[in-house]
């Protein structure tokens, strides 16, 4: 049984996550420790046509020991030779499948600065990738798998072998799997997804403003020609895919210089395996200009200062998620970022992604530029503010202002 | 017990196998199942100061997968990216160290021909660090790991576990390990051999002839200023180490041109995961030109065509190990050349070592071809020919024979 739905959810990473074309190549980055889900994801692309599978192997005991006695130098170089393949699958318009396995160890005993400069050096080098990803020159997807770590922590209650059982069935429902129709349920919540996304690019608003009792007050202006995108998003191309399952957010692109107010973070959220809980942003014009976190102040610092050009004191992401969510509907903290994003509206600091504006995908950087995306960061951390009594407008083209969200859902019906 | 016996392996690989100098890089090239061990490797490279550990995995499911279902020029191709750190490592002087688990997987079901297609194309990716190793440019290792299909293969009368058992405690044994004193173990052994090279090494034979009942008749002639390595190797700069745990033979380069008459295996081989036994060649002049075999004909033609330029046919390794060695006086068939050619005197089709040339590191390609190096081959293939009846005879520099081995051992005493 549980055989058959891996198998499933496999068949919709391949089909619908990276939307395989026949005679592509497909890069697979997994820990080792997760060969045997690899070997069905690479089964599933084999039969779908897939011209090559490579896998970019990760393995955490060697990354650590490295992170802790490589000389400083040696850390800063890294090893470009590792995401050789991955970036010339990405150049080549083929298909990357990332394997992330939370809370799989226990947390480190690396020194801060040393984990943060390891971080650095791998997502230098693999921003190349990242870019071509970002700019949909590739099709994308990120499937997470079930450890003990993680379903100790999400159900603290339960036995390790209870928590497993509930994460794992739990992932399988968020992610819509049923042996045999999978790929169904998929098309009609994709459909409905869109519906929403259609309509919201329609109404093309130039700003949202964001408010509730947990002191979030924000206004932010939306990218020049923005495109609302639900249920996955477009290849350069138009080729459809998915870069997150599950997915039940609707996102496009905020302008990167007009956010102006307060937001307060609803939910915990990881940036370099440390928890920042109770985050509270300050934005003028754009910028974080005071930041405070309840837990992780120096690992939110780290992040605000990555990107020297600034970038990542800036937004690159607005998305809105109902409270019907099937994953809000769970009730459930997952302490990991693509499952509670999907339970609540949340912004992102760092890049936005070009398919979130109308043909984005062959927009020059000076378009893309002007049309105000956040881009050149090596980030894309999103956080969550979403709540019950969460309040959402959108600026029309006249200046007055349009109930987008009240009460943490839409407040329209389509 | 066992745990400490691993990690005194790991010690043994590193310190002596590598001979590790502070500062260096290592890459491991290993089984994905391997980590634990490679862990241990790893550990004991940054403790004895390496600046660091690259690992190169290898994931046989996946590798298997592509044999079979790539189209045949992506087989062709191959990834040059999963070899280049192992290249520069190798470029920069630094330090190899292989894991081989043999007969880990049950045999494939890939057609002969692809498979064979897929091992020349990894041969080619890994060429030039082959031949950086060969030229004694950075230092290497190989080591053995026990599995339970190559234990079942050796002692098909125990039951997994016990042949298991039986096998790891031989591999230690062979390997001289023993905790608190391995390395001291080793020292000795390399003394007791080192002397054999020398004193061989000063006899300057021009050739060996082979003869035995088995039907070898076989003369060989050395290569211009051969030297004999017993007990590891030399690195470029001088430095001892070890490619080979276990070690037990001596050996050196023969003359390219110059191999005439008959020899016939006493052990099978494997070539390309094919048994190839029975073996019986005919050489003239240095070149195969006759060839035979019981069993695993179709790969021993495949070997002889391996190259182009018909090195594949000629001799790169002449070696000596009487009867008395450890290895076989376990009267045990390892099927596998890195312990069987330590219980028997053997030869190698393929590539010579330039390391078994007296300032063979420092000689020019040119060079090394008047010495009658057998050079740029894809192979070097070791096959066994040690009888408990076999004779060698040395020819001295007046053209006369001197005894070397009589009945299966040293003819002289040192």
């Amino acid at each position: 049984m549980a055989d058959c739905e891996w198998r499933e959810l496999a068949k919709l990473a391949v089909a619908r996550g990276i939307h395989l074309q026949p005679g592509q190549r497909v890069c697979i980055q997994s820990p080792v420790e997760y060969s045997s889900f690899v070997h069905l994801l690479a089964e599933e692309a084999y039969q779908q046509g897939a011209q090559e599978v490579c896998v970019r192997w990760e393995e955490q005991t060697l990354s650590r020991m490295r992170s802790r006695w490589a000389p400083e130098d040696r850390l800063a170089t890294g090893s470009p030779w590792s995401a050789g393949e991955l970036t010339e699958i990405a150049r080549e318009g083929g298909c990357l499948i990332t394997v992330r396995a939370p809370y799989q160890y226990p947390e480190g005993d690396i020194p801060p600065a040393r984990a943060a400069l390891a971080q650095k050096t791998e997502r230098m080098i693999t921003q190349e990738a990242l870019t071509l990803r970002m700019s949909g020159h590739c099709t994308w997807t990120i499937v997470l798998l079930p450890t003990v770590g993680w379903a100790r922590k999400v159900y603290p209650q339960c036995t390790d072998e209870q928590a497993m059982e509930r994460l794992t069935q739990t992932l399988f429902q968020c992610s819509r799997v049923e042996p045999g129709h999978t790929l169904e349920n998929w098309r009609e919540h994709r459909a409905h997804l869109e519906q929403y996304a259609n309509y919201l690019t329609g109404r093309s608003f130039r700003a949202l403003r964001y408010w509730n009792q947990q002191g979030t007050d924000l206004t932010v202006g939306l990218a020049d020609g923005h495109r609302w995108c639900g249920g996955g998003v477009y290849k350069a191309d138009g080729l459809p895919f998915i870069p997150n399952i599950p997915t039940e957010e609707l996102g496009t692109a905020p302008r990167r210089d007009s956010a102006n107010g307060t937001v307060v973070t609803t939910m915990p959220f990881l940036f370099e395996e440390t928890l920042i809980e109770g985050m509270r942003l300050v934005f003028r014009d754009g910028v974080v200009v005071e930041y405070h976190a309840d837990r992780g102040e120096d690992a939110l610092r780290r992040l605000l200062e990555t990107d020297a050009g600034g970038q990542s004191r800036r937004l690159g992401e607005v998305a809105l998620v109902p409270i019907s969510s099937p994953i809000a509907q769970t009730h459930t903290l997952f302490y990991n970022t693509l499952l509670d994003e999907n339970a609540s509206c949340h912004l992102a600091l760092g890049n936005g992604y070009p398919f979130c504006l109308q043909g984005g995908e062959a927009l020059s950087p000076e378009d893309m530029d002007r049309a105000g995306l956040n881009t050149g960061s090596l980030l894309h951390v999103d956080f969550m503010i979403g709540s019950p009594d969460l309040s959402v407008d959108g600026q029309n083209a006249d200046g007055s202002w349009s109930p987008v969200f009240r009460n943490g859902t839409w407040a329209f019906s389509l």
